[in-house]
């Protein structure tokens, strides 16, 4: 994945600054500011740990010159699309870009806050993203946008750093083992077993139990057996 | 879906007021804010359309208060987890949250700008959510991290304010019949006829055709198919 955010326009520092934010925060460098504002102090404020992508943004004057070197090009919009504005129609949703998304350069343009990317430039794009949102109100923050479609992109590199290891089958087989042994001493019916011990297999299956936490639970239930 | 989301001891006007805008961009309206900052101007400018969240907003001065009349509570997180904080273990992720939320009212809470969520209120909490994002700097401005989790929650729900009705199997199968045939009457060769045939098979899958654009193309082929 080599993706490039070109902001068209941007007129807020701080939208600026918060979108090399996002960037770092989902592991994108490249970030190309065709004519943007003036960046100053609020922009590195809100940049925060993501100066380094403020301070290595190309500021460009067109925007041939900010997708220069890119083989697909890629819209936003937080507009329906109609007779007037047929790019806009059928837009796929982040989600879908990141299961098309090539590894060639890729140019992710987002608009200005006020008015967002103009129909000429969005007919010039290969396909549009919108992401799903209030009907009432589908204009998200310039910054937000851009953080979101990243985030949809970065996902699924960066989901290990938040799941653990799950439950092997070897493990949860063993922890079921216990919990039947366990139930069948506490409990006397079987009809009374039966539900307890499928009770606990529903929780285990719902809750998404990480190889540490079937571990936790089986020494649990081998020190009860020991009690017992 | 009976979400309310919660920020304690937040310290910036601009980001309670992003978090509102992007609450009432996925369709939210419940916000309680724990000790909160001053809210003036700034709020209401990041809040742009946003400003009726913001002006319901409970203003209230205990977490207990701010959860009060919630069945379930989400704590979230930007720092990976250690044996002082358990609970920062095994997190999970805003999709896997999305889905497991139940009916009833949850409360997601979200920490200060500064110090995140403390180990004591992570405790107290039912699960743990984590975006999943660059290790190097897995901290999202806070406005940012709502943002997301919102999104992932409300995604289902407002995808079809995007997705457009897709290609049914009939006219998929009028498509590829109209193919086969401009193909063959265009070819001479069979296995010309058969290397185009299934190219042209192959982009139609990949382009994740509407109904409109596959009935587009089809009048296209048709027309072509009389003048020749």
């Amino acid at each position: 994945m080599d993706v490039r955010v070109v902001l068209l326009h941007p007129q807020e520092e701080g939208n600026i600054g918060s979108v090399a934010r996002a960037m770092r925060n989902f592991g994108f460098s490249e970030l190309y500011l065709v004519n943007p504002c003036e960046l100053g102090r609020v922009a590195r404020a809100f940049a925060s740990h993501g100066t380094t992508v403020l301070e290595k943004a190309m500021i460009v004057h067109s925007l041939p010159a900010a997708v220069r070197g890119c083989s697909y090009i890629v819209g936003t919009t937080g507009k329906k699309g109609g007779h007037k504005t047929p790019k806009r129609k059928a837009p796929l949703t982040p989600e879908q870009l990141a299961g098309i998304l090539p590894h060639d350069k890729t140019a992710l343009l987002f608009g200005n806050e006020a008015y967002g990317l103009p129909n000429d430039i969005l007919e010039q794009t290969d396909v549009v993203v919108r992401i799903p949102s209030n009907p009432e109100y589908p204009i998200l923050n310039l910054a937000q946008s851009v953080c979101i479609v990243l985030y949809e992109l970065a996902k699924k590199r960066f989901e290990k750093t938040v799941r653990e290891k799950a439950l092997t089958r070897e493990l949860r087989a063993q922890l079921y083992k216990y919990t039947t042994e366990i139930v069948r001493r506490v409990y006397e019916q079987p009809h009374q077993q039966h539900a307890v011990d499928s009770t606990l297999r529903r929780i285990y299956g719902k809750s998404m139990l990480t190889e540490q936490e079937g571990r936790r639970i089986i020494s649990f239930y081998r020190k009860i057996m020991r009690k017992l």
